[in-house]
This record gives structure tokens, C-alpha cells and sequence, in this order.
């Protein structure tokens, strides 16, 4: 059987991974991000799997991004030697660090306050571990992190360096340029960005102390940044596998999208112009990112089974285990005639989101004469 | 250690169940269903526990709703006899329905086409095992079956009876009541529900065919319905944990929620008036179905540990590992002080999603002196 075939006799609903566009996606910011003079450090929240890590990883050992402890565990286990944890640190989660930290994999937090450089210290003495820290610093107001210009760096900086922590640097994420739409407007946002975290980098060189990490990114900026003197490194999560809202911004083609979550026709309401299909939020997530841009993409957009799109086909409604098919708003499409049992393709609108829902991926391999795969994910904290 | 002390002790984000709620809300819908003169069918999607469903399930063995046939597999295997698997069927997917069937549980599928029976009668002829099916009734537009006085009905029902299959009856659901209010619209929708349910059934018997189950139910409805007359089972599934969209509509008070994402505090925005907690999207879910309601609940209504409602603190925004806590908008009151680490439990929006962002309840037992139990849950389909 091709893998087309082998694709139309799995069970319905699953996820899809195209092998060949993933790996596009993976050389093509690793080129972009090299050519400007920076490391990439692969963020491996989106993927959760050690498979796609193995081939986000310049080395197969780091350094990488991750957004939960589980993830850090897992990946440390598989030999990943330089993690950052991006989420605020809590002090009861120090623990775990630590324990990953002992089985030789530099696990570094971030953080915003004294009470957690505090907790940090502690912890580190207690340990007798530096643990590896660096500030977060907030450069576009969307979630967390000090001003660029917030003296509180510098005596965050001070205090974590007089305690027993090793201060790494600064880190920031433009989590704000999902919003910004237009190359001029995602380098505009790409430069602000690098901007917050080399100003913040700045108050702590300032008050004499360490700062060898810039660490900066965001799938939008980090494929539109023109320049990034003073950055060190280049974060990025979603770019391994793109997604509707990505294609909505203009970072990437419908076609660079590489995974899809595969579905049956189930019914027809054909005075109303639905198509029912065995895909609803429980398989593609409940992510509408696309309703803010131009082109509101429902729930996901209708591909063949070779993954060719079907114009103007959108998931336009979704319950827990039924997806809606309809012809766009204003399209003057009629709906296709697609028979009970069809298979169909659906492109998600966040990768994150639709792929959590999946325990693992069916992936159609580089070699299309070859054997459908199947790489497990995981989940949770 | 006290069950508040033992909840403290957890990693967060995890979901908290409960017990004594959900009991009483499981006690509450049969005796108000069984009042009606009619047969309770609890559907087991919301909650995918064995646990769970020992609960749910009168005498533990059905009879029983289901969403996936996974959920069918794993019910039928922890001994349930008498499922419907409440989705259309599939041509492809009924080798895995006459598999459960085989061991001994009577699982019945839905359909409203003629394409569908013919592979339900195919497929029945092959195994020498008719196969139960109901036909599903749109009685309120707002996803699949046919319309309550379509003649297809009738020759659906002749097509099936004719053919191997076992033509049980009519199916149908009310999923558009999740948008009335009050009191007065919900019993409206309930009765608008049983009536289409009714007048199916007649184009049945009319037909000369057996029609001896009428299968009605949604949560709004089965607690608002005052007259049942022609119907013999109400199904239902939320109302097992309740959820804000609930609480919203009338269904319930927010005292009733059985569930809960516990957090940890990770930071603060004070000139914003934000909290920010390690719940984010990939722990609440994305369903924001009070946006539509009255009172927008964001992702969540934010209470103490002990589940006591901190008055208009809500999750008013989410990244994937992030949730913002702020004060409702329009609220005069201050945002609290809550110190970094401080662990808070998170009301969920619709339990059904949030409920399968994790892989286990850690269940608040009625006995509040005992000990926090784990009851895992299972996705996938």
C-alpha cells in the first residue's frame, strides 16, 4: 500500500505529521536564525515529543525551551543537557528543578520578583546547586516580567548574585506579535523586542553584573527580525509544525502547515449547506486565533487526503465530537458533494492547541514510499 | 494531615474533584428524572472515569451514553451492557461496534441517512448480529439528524427492518438549550425537545414499525422538563460536575461545581491588576461559553482552597501555561493580595473540556477525615 493509502486505513479522528514540511520548517529558521549571528534554542512545548525533539535539536542535547516541568523531566531523561523552564518559577517547584538539575541537565528558571529570587537562593544554598536563573523581562505588556527600565533588574540582579544562584541573563518573549499582521509591522515588533531585552541587559552590565545570556523569541519575530546585536539566542516553538494563525500573519503558506488532523464524513444537512464530520473541539481544539485576523478560519480549514485544500472549506462550528463543514462567509462556492465515510484533512488553527489533544502523531515519512510512523507525545505537568 | 493539608501538598496545575458534590448532583438529576415516570441514561463523556461512572450508572452495568467508541470499549470491558454510542456512525467504524457487541455489551448506533443504514444493514448480515440502531431527530437545528416530520423517518425504519438491523427507536438532543435562560425558555426547550422526539416516534408506529425507545436529553433540559409523556429515557452528561455555562443558565449554583483546577500564584502585574497563575489554557481549556451568557466568567471563576468563590476574581485571560487573574470587569472591588506560591482552586467554564486536559481526579472524599483519592481518566477514540 502507498501511504495514502496506509493514511485511509487508520482510525478516525488522529493526527497527521508531514515529515518533509516539518523538516522545511526546521532548516528554515535554523538558516535564518544562524545567518543573523544567533543560536536557537527550539521551544518544545508544541511538539511534545521526543521524536520531533531529536530533529528540532541541532545536536540532539539542547539547548531548548520547554513549558512545564513534565516536559524538562521527560527531555532530560532523553539527554537534553541546557533547558530553560519559561514560565515563572513557583517556589514550591524548586524542588523538581533541583532533582533535574542532579541528574546533569542545566535546567534554568526565570523570574519577576524578589520573593521568588528569594525562594531561588534559598534553594540553591540548601542544594548547594547555583541554580541557573535569568529575569523576565515584559516588552510588549501582554503577560509578565519587569519594564526594560525597571531598576528592580538590577537589584534582582544583585541580590540573586550575592546569594548562591548563577545569574544567566535576560529573557523575553513578544508574545504581543500574534496580534501584529504585515512584514513591516512583525519586524517593527521583532525589533522591540530585541530592543527590551538588550535595554535590560543593559541594567544589569550597568551595575557590574553578569548578563551572557539576551535570550529573545517568538515564532512571528524570530522569522522577521532583521538584526539582533546584543541577542544571544532566538526562541521559537510553534514554526516546527506552523498553523492557520501563523499563515494568517503571514509567517509561513497554508502549505507549510504539517500537521492535520485526519476525519470521516459523517452526515449531511444539505438545506442548511453543513457537512458533519467526526472532528469536533475534542480532536481540534477549542483555538479560534484566526477569528481576530482577516479571514476567520473557523475551526480549521478542509485539505483532501493529500493535503491539498478544498477553497473556501472550513470547519465553521464544533461540539465535543462533531466538527461543522461550510462553505466560507460570502464564498460563492456551492459545498461539495463528499460522501458518508470520506476521509478529509483538517489544518489546525493553533498547532499547540490541536495537538495536545492527540497522544501521538501519524507521520507520513520524507520517503513516500515508505511506512506510516507513529510518535508518541505526552502531557501534563 | 487534614484533606485541605494533603490538597496543598499537590503539584499544580491538577483537577480536584469533589465527591460530595457530584453526589449530590448525580442523586439530584435521578430522582428528578425517575419523578417524570422515565428511565435516566447518563452520558459518560464528561467524565471518561470508571470511577466516575460506577456513580453515575444505577446498578453499575447501564444503561449508559457514549461519545466515542473508545469510551464504548472501556465501559463495556468495566462490565456496562446497554451503551449508545450518541454520534453517527461511520461505515468504517462498525467492525469496532460489532467487536464490543460481541463481548457481550448491546451497543446501539445512530443515523439519519440512508447510506448509513445500508452499511448498518450490510454489516449486520455479515456478522449475523442485527445491530441496534435509533434514528436521530434534529429538534432544534443546531447540528444533525433529520427533521422530526421528514418522511425519510419512516423509510429509514423500513429500510432498517426489512435489512438484519434491530430499529430500536428515535434519538434526540437539545444542544441549542445551552443558549436559553431562565426558567421559562428551558422548560420551553425541554418541551420542544420531547415533542419532536414524539412526533418521530408516531411516523414510526404509523409506519406499522416498532419504535419502543424515544431517547431525549441535554443538562438545561432534563432538569427543566415537567412533562415527559412519550418518551422513555433522558440522557445527560455535564451535570454529573456541573460548570459555570451551567450555573449560568440557571441549571445550578456555582456551590454545586464539582470540579476544580487547583493553582500556584507566579506572579504579579500590579499597575494592570493582574495575578498570574500556572493555569493556563492547556489546564482551563479554551471554552469561553460564558462569553455569550450574561455574566462573562472569562476562563474561570477563582476560589480558595477550600472552593469558597473569591467574589468577582476571575481568569480573564489565558496563554498555554498562563492564566491572568483579574477583577471582573466593571467590579469595584480591589484586587486581593496573594502572595507568590499561594495555591488557588479554578471553576471551570465547561467541565467537559477542561475535565480532559488531565489524565486523573484527585478526589475530595465525602468523608472529608480520609485521605485524597486518585481516580484516572482516559481520552482518546
Amino acid at each position: 500500500m502507498n501511504i495514502f493509502q496506509q493514511l485511509q486505513e487508520l482510525a478516525t479522528p488522529c493526527l497527521v505529521l508531514d515529515e518533509a514540511r516539518m523538516l522545511k520548517n526546521i532548516a528554515g529558521l535554523e538558516e535564518r536564525i544562524s545567518s543573523l549571528g544567533v543560536k536557537l534554542r527550539p521551544h518544545l512545548k508544541t511538539a511534545k515529543s521526543i521524536d520531533v525533539a531529536n530533529r528540532m535539536l541541532a545536536n540532539g542535547n539542547g539547548p531548548a525551551t520547554v513549558s512545564t516541568l513534565k516536559e524538562a523531566e521527560i527531555f532530560a531523561e532523553a539527554g537534553v543537557k541546557d533547558i530553560i523552564y519559561a514560565v515563572g518559577i513557583a517556589p514550591q517547584k524548586l524542588d523538581r528543578v533541583l532533582a533535574i538539575r542532579k541528574k546533569g541537565c542545566d535546567l534554568a528558571v526565570i523570574l519577576d520578583s524578589m520573593a521568588q529570587a528569594e525562594a531561588v537562593i534559598k534553594a540553591s544554598e540548601k542544594a548547594a546547586d547555583p541554580l541557573s536563573v535569568l529575569i523576565e523581562i515584559d516588552c510588549d505588556g501582554h503577560r509578565s516580567g519587569l519594564a526594560p527600565d525597571d531598576q528592580n533588574i538590577a537589584e534582582l540582579g544583585k541580590l540573586l548574585c550575592a546569594g548562591e544562584a548563577n545569574l544567566k541573563g535576560i529573557i523575553t518573549h513578544a508574545g504581543g506579535s500574534y496580534t501584529a499582521v504585515g512584514n513591516e509591522a512583525l519586524a517593527a515588533f521583532a525589533e522591540q523586542e530585541r530592543n527590551a531585552a538588550v535595554k535590560a541587559a543593559g541594567m544589569l552590565t550597568k551595575a557590574g553584573l553578569p548578563c551572557p545570556v539576551v535570550s529573545v523569541g517568538s515564532t512571528p519575530t524570530s522569522h522577521f527580525a532583521k538584526d539582533l546585536s546584543g541577542v544571544t539566542e532566538v526562541r521559537a516553538g510553534v514554526y516546527v509544525f506552523f498553523d492557520l494563525v501563523m499563515a494568517g500573519l503571514g509567517v509561513c503558506s497554508k502549505d507549510d502547515i504539517a500537521i492535520s488532523v485526519m476525519t470521516s464524513v459523517i452526515g449531511h444537512q444539505k438545506e442548511k449547506g453543513w457537512i458533519t464530520v467526526d472532528a469536533g473541539w475534542m480532536a481540534l481544539s477549542q483555538d479560534q486565533g484566526t477569528a481576530r485576523q482577516a479571514v476567520n478560519q473557523g475551526y480549521g480549514v478542509v485539505c483532501d487526503m493529500e493535503g491539498r485544500v478544498m477553497d473556501d472549506l472550513i470547519v465553521s462550528s464544533a461540539n465535543q465530537e462533531h466538527g461543522i463543514l461550510s462553505t466560507r462567509s460570502g464564498s460563492r462556492r456551492r459545498l461539495p458533494e463528499i460522501a458518508i465515510g470520506t476521509k478529509l484533512r483538517i489544518l489546525p488553527i493553533h498547532a499547540c492547541a490541536t495537538a495536545t489533544q492527540f497522544d501521538g502523531y501519524q507521520v507520513i515519512p520524507v520517503q513516500k514510499d515508505g511506512e506510516i510512523q507513529y510518535w508518541p507525545r505526552f502531557r501534563g505537568w
